[in-house]
């Protein structure tokens, strides 16, 4: 069968019009003309390749991302292409490199966080590139823990300057990308300290390099942290390692929008509420959800390709052997994560529009719907993320011994994206959260506080204590409020029992094991037996 | 507390004899001490590094393989190492390598499937490396379903050769380690077709590479297959494809112990037994699981470490945060995979005990229990090594962040590990293998057929399905005997309803679905509740 397109046969038994599937999939006709036509130009243009990026060692795989994000800069503009093509261009570059921190992290920090006067001073600078900024939050010894972070910026009010020092090893930032080679600049968290006083963690804008000869300048200690999983994946990106000895910054590097130091080196809080914050998390975990059904569709593809051409057993009387796609074996594995790609995709469709009715929403001061939309994105952004993580590997045994060679795209898919599970928030610690605020719900159920958004379901809890399910036979399950209530009732059901059981422990931490069954995936698993 | 040595505390918890630890670990004593002073062996010599793995190039990786090969080869020489320490000398510069296939799988090969002649001819010049060999079996389009293989060798009676040919691109030798650029000589199987009958598969022995130039020889088309997962991993090995195009080998180069052709092209088998094939499979098995108690066991003890040193949240007053090993919700991630890898360890010398009894068995022609030895160890194949891949990427995650970097150890040891899963049998294949295993022996029950070894309990099937837990207590768990009744128990009664199950199914393919289940680790995982 050399030679004999033998995808064409199970192309043609799609039940469904592709061309319209495809509009679905990008949103609408004009998201799938952008992405279309952006993705042609990148595959097209050879100073885009991709195919050696296992091959090449770390010095000459990072030269060719500070190439890629030069030209892909130079084309932007070339091309005059609009934010979201530009935007567009580098998600099909699809290489993880320091431009992510400076457009995704560096200047939506200072958007957010700034004054209208430092939106005036440094946004320019960040627009032109002129300056190329990183996110400097992690620390060696602090991650999940925002508010044990060691650095500190001390104000003093002879000078009136802030000095950035990192007191101890485990206060060293480490992991901020584009920070180990790139970047000029960096939003710093660190402790605000004003006349012995500790307020807790601020941003502040700290220039690192000299802008004249690129070397750190002085009193700053700055290095690349090293390899990490994969050969390509993140070793595009310059993961960086950054020390402070006493490093001064003029006090209107503080990012002042909602707490300031004033001149006599009083530490003010803005009437700005720190709830507003909010917003950017729920911004991000919608990227993240979107980034996941992107990642799980393409391992899904690569897997589903292949177990079309693959044939393995079953030959009769010398024929073909059997297409190892019909094999039910096979399509229990790899038919839930093609669904599963296609859920994350539309949940992140959703989450657009949860983004934008919780920015309006605190733009109108109305905070009533936060703890929900909170619990909500930390929930989809752990599970889809885990679900991601794992499928990509599950798509990956799915092909053998073949999807254990670079060639075929699936090791690199899961070694970049695995940080997912660990970054903005640990999947873990993000299902606490989860599990948490559903104990909280049902502990006020029946309170007249009732239940919001995605856990409105939760007031109907004595019906869905009680209810039957009410389907007879399969195909009743093709009704969607049937599975909607059969979702609902087990996990108001489980989220109850839950509480209950909980009420057993004095311990926290005891009760935290227990409750990660609520929080985990389980929830989102109907068996029927 | 930078600078202070955080693990001493946890060490002095211990509430066993460290030292008589590592020798239960280590088997014995005597295994204790080789492997100890074999392992600072390797470790204190700068020629054997592995620091540097995960930076190298491709070409620079590989050419420190073989350096360290050559290296391995000469301080074996010059120490006089016994067979036993020399294999631990290989095992600690723990490096797949060209050398594994030539010693694990060429070499036993010839042992186990060649004549005396053959054994005479060869085996001097293997052992003194004079040639070097691989094992080419799976070809690209042939993995698991090794009667699919499409090579041929076509006995020519007039010049009393076999021609060995390549007929289509899905027979060319795929993925054979050692083969890409090292190997002179292989172990191909190939289908044995005499006057146009075609005999099955069999093994022969193939020249490729001249012994002069180390070019391939007339007719051999040769190759690397290119990068795989991970950056140093199984990079340092030479995977390889392979095609024939109608090369010649003399007759007496197939193997011939188990069947031979004649001077006059005629096929005859010998009475020696095919199931006698099945001691080396019993072998490599025991190998496997041996190896994914010392892989979990790597991965444990890292993320143990991490654990025990990291802190983050509930600082008290300012003080130090919690130690991350403290947290139950990491524990309950954590110390299920440490006793993992202690039962891997101890169920990996139970298979030396059973490879020793099948062996003699055999050698007797008593073949009474081979196929539960082969259910048994196709089960714990897929089991262990399910366990440990997933189990690596468990201990990864565990450490947060910081597993991410290959500095951590974790990511290449995930994915030098992960093709265990694959190799071998394929871990969902072999679960198949065992879950039909286990609906024959139920099948059987009542008709007089006892059942044997691990399957014995299946003969108290009456009793198990109807006694009830004698637990009462937590405590209750303690008695080992409490929890094997409890396994024995649940894996009857689940035995038992998925053969009544089955029976529903017409259709096999729908059946394998469901079995599945029973095959796999749900059957060894017992949920208290």
């Amino acid at each position: 069968m050399d030679g004999v397109d033998q995808l064409a046969p199970e192309r043609k038994k799609a039940q469904f019009d592709v061309d319209e599937m495809k509009i679905v999939w990008a949103g609408s006709r004009h998201a799938f003309q952008v992405s279309d036509r952006i993705a042609r130009l990148v595959a097209s243009d050879p100073a885009f390749r991709k195919d050696n990026r296992a091959m090449l060692s770390r010095k000459e795989l990072f030269k060719n991302t500070l190439r890629k994000a030069a030209y892909a800069w130079k084309r932007i503009i070339e091309l005059r292409l609009s934010e979201e093509e530009a935007s567009m261009l580098r998600s099909s570059v699809d290489e993880p490199a320091f431009t992510d921190l400076h457009w995704g992290m560096f200047v939506p920090a200072i958007k957010g966080q700034g004054t209208d006067e430092q939106h005036q001073k440094w946004l320019p600078l960040a627009y032109k590139m002129e300056i190329i900024g990183c996110y400097a939050q992690t620390e060696l010894g602090h991650g999940s823990n925002v508010q044990g972070l060691e650095t500190t910026a001390t104000f003093d009010p002879q000078t009136d300057e802030f000095v950035v020092h990192s007191p101890t090893l485990t206060s060293s930032k480490w992991w901020p990308g584009g920070l180990g080679k790139v970047s000029t600049h960096a939003v710093v968290y660190a402790r605000l300290i004003t006349d012995g006083q500790d307020h807790g963690v601020n941003g502040f804008i700290v220039q690192l390099r000299s802008l004249e000869d690129h070397s750190p300048l002085p009193g700053i200690t700055i290095g690349d942290i090293g390899m990490k999983f994969g050969n390509g994946a993140y070793n595009t990106m310059d993961n960086g390692v950054l020390r402070f000895e006493h490093v001064r910054i003029p006090r209107n590097q503080m990012l002042m929008r909602v707490s300031q130091v004033t001149r006599e080196g009083k530490y003010v809080q803005s009437n700005v509420p720190r709830q507003l914050l909010y917003g950017t998390m729920v911004y991000v975990r919608q990227t993240i959800v979107a980034d996941a059904s992107c990642a799980l569709s393409r391992a899904v593809c690569i897997a589903t390709r292949y177990s079309a051409v693959r044939r393995q057993f079953g030959s009769k009387n010398g024929g073909p052997e059997t297409q190892v796609i019909d094999y039910k074996t096979q399509q229990n594995r790899l038919f839930p994560l093609l669904a599963s790609a296609y859920a994350f995709r539309f949940v992140g469709e959703w989450l657009k529009w949860l983004y934008t009715d919780v920015t309006q929403r605190l733009q109108a001061n109305d905070f009533s719907t936060l703890p929900e939309a909170h619990a909500c994105t930390a929930g989809l952004k752990s599970l889809t993320t885990t679900a991601t993580a794992d499928g990509i590997e599950e798509c990956r045994k799915l092909c053998g011994g073949h999807g254990y060679l670079c060639s075929s795209g699936l090791p690199e898919l899961f070694a970049v994206y695995v940080p997912a599970c660990t970054y903005e928030g640990d999947n873990i610690v993000l299902l606490l959260q989860v599990a948490r605020f559903l104990m909280k719900t049902v502990s006020q159920l029946g309170s007249g506080n009732m239940p919001v958004g995605t856990t409105t379901y939760m007031g109907r809890a004595e019906q869905l204590m009680q209810c039957h399910c009410g389907v007879q036979k399969a195909e009743d399950w093709l009704n969607p409020s049937a599975i909607l209530e059969a979702f609902e009732a087990r996990a108001i059901r489980m989220s109850v029992a839950c509480a209950q059981n909980l009420s057993k422990f004095t311990n926290q931490e005891e009760g935290n094991l227990f409750i990660l069954d609520i929080g985990s995936l389980k929830l989102f698993r109907l068996r029927v037996s």
